[in-house]
């Protein structure tokens, strides 16, 4: 197969196999931002607000995401009141930096398709066989 | 709250709603954006080898894409064969422009995020409460 450009392709060109489906999904992807952003933590309610995520919610990407060992949290108790303070482990680092990298070539390519689309759909299109 | 920089976050900040679900599917992104590279459309085959997809996945996926209106694909006959051709549609591409601003947002986000826990974890840290 050949790109528009004339390149082979070599591979899967747009499988994107490095796109950690544990960090990807919006929910997790949203917590490992805000903890990478806050390097000294987030008490449970600060990631909730930060994220938008409902309690429920909270807590099962949560436990995902300490059974993976890339968050850890800790149960404090400050002004009489239980807080769960979580902070991004040095693998959740590494594998963030990892997850980022492939994201940026998403952009990149997606970039690039979107500039070759734009050139591509000034032809006319053969409309009746794909009906939108 | 506050963010490092002293300033206040406004809303949620790291809650990227517009990562629209049925495109932030691996699969999905990566079939869309071979689409998108492809506006002319790519065969099943074609599609299934730039997305290292097995059949299965491949028409799942193409399944919520075509009922969702993002992609068409039309059954054609070719040298006696049997050809499916997809391609994105108007409304796809809309979507997937969408998603590709606030995909950048992300990393842009990551790269911030990145550049502040590398200059915040040089300082000791509380390794005893946050085991990794």
């Amino acid at each position: 197969m050949k790109r528009a450009n004339g390149k082979s392709h070599k591979g899967p060109r747009f499988s994107y196999a490095g796109l950690d489906r544990v960090i990807h999904e919006r929910a997790r992807l949203s917590m490992l931002t805000s903890l990478m952003s806050h390097p000294a933590g987030l008490s449970f309610a600060e990631l909730k607000t930060l994220c938008a995520l409902t309690d429920g919610n909270l807590s099962r990407h949560l436990q995902v995401l300490e059974s993976e060992r890339l968050v850890a949290s800790a149960r404090t108790i400050e002004r009489n009141r239980p807080l769960t303070r979580c902070r991004i482990t040095p693998l959740g680092r590494k594998r963030y930096l990892q997850y980022v990298d492939v994201l940026e070539h998403v952009v990149h390519d997606a970039t690039q398709a979107i500039k070759g689309h734009d050139r591509t759909t000034a032809d006319p299109l053969p409309r009746r066989v794909f009906a939108s």
